[in-house]
C-alpha cells in the first residue's frame, strides 16, 4: 500500500526502569481530499469538485469517500457510484464518479457545509441546517440484543484493532450481529472516518440498512456519529465512552437505542431501552 | 448561564449489583456559529459573515471564537478585536467585530477551508494549503521542564476537570508553568474547542505567546492541535494519549518538543527532546 496506516519513528522512552532510545509505531494521519464528479464530466476529462478534506489514516479510502457522501445524503444506493479511484501523485486525493443522472444540488451542499474531519454535521453553514438537513427518519427495527451480549463486545472489538495494538492511537467502529458476532470493523485516527469506512463498504456490498445490527463505538457518542448511524439505519448504537446531549436528542428522535459507558460490568441506557434485554432477569 | 455545560437526563444503569433508573449528567454539545464583521459594517447594522460552525460545549464562547480566529491567522493581537457578543435568541451564534482596518482576505479564507469542529486545519479546500497556510515558524524558546514535573501534570489537570468529573465525556487542555503549576485550563466535548478557548483567553489577557509554558492535552496529539499550539508559541506540548505522524512532522518543523503517552510512570519524547530533563539523572 502506498500510504501505510502506521509508521515507525525513533523515540526516547523515559521510564523508572531506565530510559531507552528505540523505535515506536505511530498512527498515520494524512489529509484526504474527496472529489465528486458526474459520469459524463469524468469521460470528458474533468477532475471533479472538491467536496471535503478529512484528516484520516490511509486505507479503505474508497469506502471512506463513499461512506462520507452517503452520510451527507448525496448517495443513496450502490448503483449511484460508477467509479472510485485515487487521483494525483500523493494518494491523498480520491475521486468518486457518480451516475450522470444522479440529482445533486452541489450549490446547496456548498452553502450547507464547509467540511468535517471528525464532524460531518457540524460543518453546516447554518445552525438550522444541522437538524433540518439530517432528514430525520425514525428507525423502527424490532431488533433485541441481550445485555450479556453487549458486555462482551468491547473486548471483541479491541481484539480486532490491529492499528490500536500497534500505535495506541486509533479509534474503531464495530458492526455486530445481535448474537455478538463481529461482522465488520474499521479503524482510523478520526472516529468519524472509521464510521464512514464501515458505511461505505456496507453500501457497496449491498448490506445497508443495518436494521439487524449493533454498532459499537470505541470512544464517545457525538451527534455526528449518531447521524451517520441513523443514515445507515442502525437501531442500536453502543459507545464505550460517554454520550453528548445532542447525540442523545438525535438518537431519541431517530428511534435509535443509545447505550453508553459499555463495560464488562454493565452499561447505561439513554433512550429506546426496549431493544436491550437486561442481564438481570435474562432467561 | 443560558446554555449550561452539562444536563441531567434519566438513564437505566444496568449493573451486576442491580438495575437502577436514575438521573445522570451528560456533557452538552451544541453548535456555535462564529461570525466575523468589521467595525464599520457592524455599526451599519450588519450581522457579519459566517466563518465556521463548531460543535462545542457552551461556556467561554467568546474565547472560543477569538481563539479559533487567532489559530486560523485572522487575528494577531488583542487590539484587532473590537467586540465579541452573542447574537440571536439561541445563544449559539457569536459575532466577533474586528477593527475596520484589519487586513482580512475572506475570499482566501472561503477558498481555503470549509470548517472544523475538531479539525481546524483539515478544513482546507486544498491539500497544499494544509501546510502552506499554517505559516510554519520555528519556536526557539529556551524553556526546560523536568520530567518529574511533567509526570504529575495529568493528575493536576484531571483534578481541575469539573466537567469531566460530572459527565465522563469532556476533553481538556491545561496550560502549565515549567514548575508544574496549572496556570489555566479549559474543557469541551471537542478537544480543539478546549484549545481555542484557552488560546482566545490568553490573547485577550495579553499572555501570548506561551514561550515559557507547557501545554497538556487530555487526549491524543493531532496535527490540528499542534498547529494551534504553534500559533500560540508553545515550546512544549504533552499529550496523555498518542501522537499522529502529521502531528509529529509539524512539531518537528515548528521546533515544538512533543511528549506523548504521559503517565505518572513516564513518557515518550518524539522530537526536540532537549527541553525535557529526564528524571533519571535529574539533580
Amino acid at each position: 500500500m502506498k500510504n501505510p496506516a502506521h509508521r515507525e519513528v525513533q523515540i526516547d522512552a523515559l521510564r523508572d526502569a531506565g530510559n531507552v532510545h528505540r523505535a515506536d509505531a505511530i498512527a498515520v494521519e494524512e489529509p484526504l481530499e474527496i472529489r465528486l464528479i458526474k459520469d459524463q464530466a469524468a469521460e470528458n476529462g474533468g477532475t471533479g469538485r472538491p467536496i471535503s478534506i478529512t484528516m484520516r489514516t490511509p486505507g479503505n479510502d474508497a469506502d471512506l469517500a463513499v461512506g462520507f457522501l452517503y452520510g451527507e445524503g448525496l448517495l443513496r444506493e450502490s448503483r449511484d457510484v460508477v467509479d472510485v479511484r485515487p487521483c494525483g501523485p500523493t494518494g491523498n486525493v480520491i475521486r468518486v464518479t457518480v451516475r450522470a443522472d444522479l440529482p445533486l444540488d452541489l450549490d446547496r451542499l456548498h452553502r450547507n457545509f464547509y467540511t468535517t474531519s471528525s464532524c460531518g454535521v457540524c460543518g453546516k453553514a447554518s445552525i438550522a441546517a444541522v437538524t433540518a438537513s439530517a432528514g430525520i427518519r425514525a428507525i423502527t427495527s424490532d431488533l433485541v440484543v441481550r445485555e450479556s451480549v453487549l458486555r462482551v463486545m468491547p473486548d471483541i472489538l479491541r481484539a480486532s484493532q490491529a492499528g490500536f495494538a500497534q500505535t495506541g492511537g486509533m479509534h474503531a467502529v464495530g458492526l455486530f450481529t445481535a448474537e455478538g458476532e463481529l461482522a465488520d470493523s474499521r479503524e482510523d485516527v478520526g472516529r468519524h472516518n472509521a464510521m464512514d469506512k464501515l458505511v461505505g463498504a456496507a453500501l457497496m456490498n449491498g448490506t445497508l440498512p443495518w436494521s439487524q445490527r449493533v454498532l459499537l463505538l470505541s470512544g464517545r457518542a457525538s451527534f455526528e456519529l449518531i447521524q451517520k448511524a441513523m443514515m445507515a439505519g442502525a437501531p442500536v448504537v453502543a459507545a464505550i465512552g460517554a454520550p453528548s446531549t445532542l447525540a442523545l436528542e438525535l438518537a431519541e428522535s431517530a428511534g435509535i437505542t443509545l447505550v453508553a459507558f459499555l463495560r464488562s460490568g454493565g452499561c447505561n441506557l439513554y433512550c429506546h431501552p426496549a431493544r436491550v434485554r437486561p442481564a438481570r432477569g435474562e432467561s
